[in-house]
């Protein structure tokens, strides 16, 4: 199955989640938005009256006769067809519960530097972005990162639900890389307390068919327009 | 099975969306920290060491052997079991994703009154969510009940997913309850423009078993502590 991918072509957010998970498994996907044309398409399926149940926002995939929105929701689908979720019901379970605290980690990511209007530019929150993300900093980083540490320490394999790598392992993966990106200096303070973190990011890197993703053009870079974004100013003072 | 519920004793939370199912479907439950020493058995579920997969909060819901956490996740274990979501895969993954849609929705909400971080009291932050509040009410609120309003529409049945009943309607019925309370004026002022939101809101309401649960004491009442709070100066002006 040829698989279309609709998010905003030139960012990664969001849409990253998706696109990971498709390039480690080599399917066949289109990056639709990215193509010709591909804009308005995208615009069709989000404002036109077609689609049964229309998408709230990108990523959505479009699967055969699926039209499928939500990230976390597009990569429970293709999980198991991809090859990048467990068996048993109550293992895919897990693996959800962990992408869900990871779309959360990303929900409150993308707040730091607009905590509060998505319709406003950084620069008319600025004030309220430096609070937040001072808090973000503090708190709420350590406190995922903390958790992810645990969960791969508690279950005492390579990856976070077991020996083989699922889609929540290339999201965590995706976590460290644009954290990295966005907050350096408070990664480079934090990251030696989480060992297995940091190593399972390398470890997914590593993946051939990601490696080659990941150097190739295919791989949008970090930016001030997405989730991740490097303000100085919002990062950990020197 | 006894079902397990385990959520903060005294609000209405994100563990309401999950009582909901559970009153509706008259499952077996216990809702485990409103019991006596409920909270240690909570505390210790979420500090301890034992859960193979920690929550990385509360709900989650014990169901046998499974220690199940993230809101939609338990929604999407418990949906099939309590007869609330449809049959076939492409139906419950539409369901699930009017579901995330929710908790995206709800977690702009409780932002609303907690822009800069939820360790900080509403007062320390009190300038911030104000702006937040008014983009919200302007932006936000409308263009979520617009959403499930043409979710609605085009389905053109009684329920979102369907002719019958699924968790997302419960939790489309919750939003409208908790927005009322929170917002009082801006949703007397929105609310005609979103008739089929309003009908289904009621038609939930007025479920036979549900009806009995919110008229009893279990339902526990809106208050300052929970994801709506009802603070005057942050609903639409007078």
């Amino acid at each position: 199955m040829r698989y279309e991918l609709y998010y905003w072509p030139s960012i990664q957010g969001r849409g990253e989640f998706v696109r990971l998970a498709l390039e480690d498994a080599g399917a066949d996907y289109v990056d639709v938005a990215r193509r010709p044309r591909g804009m308005a398409a995208m615009t069709r399926l989000l404002e036109g009256r077609s689609p049964r149940l229309p998408p709230f926002a990108p990523p959505f995939l479009r699967a055969g006769e699926l039209l499928i929105a939500q990230t976390a929701n597009i990569l429970l689908y293709l999980g198991p067809r991809l090859g990048l979720a467990p068996r048993s019901e109550a293992a895919r379970l897990r693996v959800h519960q962990l992408q869900l605290t990871v779309a959360d980690w990303v929900a409150e990511v993308h707040d730091t530097h607009h905590p509060i209007a998505s319709s406003l530019h950084y620069e008319e929150q600025k004030r309220e972005a430096r609070r937040r993300a001072a808090s973000f900093l503090a708190e709420r980083l350590p406190k995922f990162l903390g958790y992810f540490e645990e969960v791969l320490a508690r279950g005492g394999q390579a990856h976070l639900a077991g020996k083989a790598a699922s889609y929540a392992d290339l999201s965590l993966f995706q976590m460290v890389a644009g954290l990295r990106y966005a907050f350096p200096r408070a990664m480079a303070g934090l990251e030696s307390r989480y060992p297995r973190v940091v190593a399972l990011h390398d470890r997914v890197a590593a993946r051939p068919r990601l490696a080659r993703y990941l150097a190739s053009r295919r791989r949008l870079r970090f930016s001030r327009q997405g989730i991740f974004r490097h303000y100085p100013e919002l990062d950990r003072p020197k």
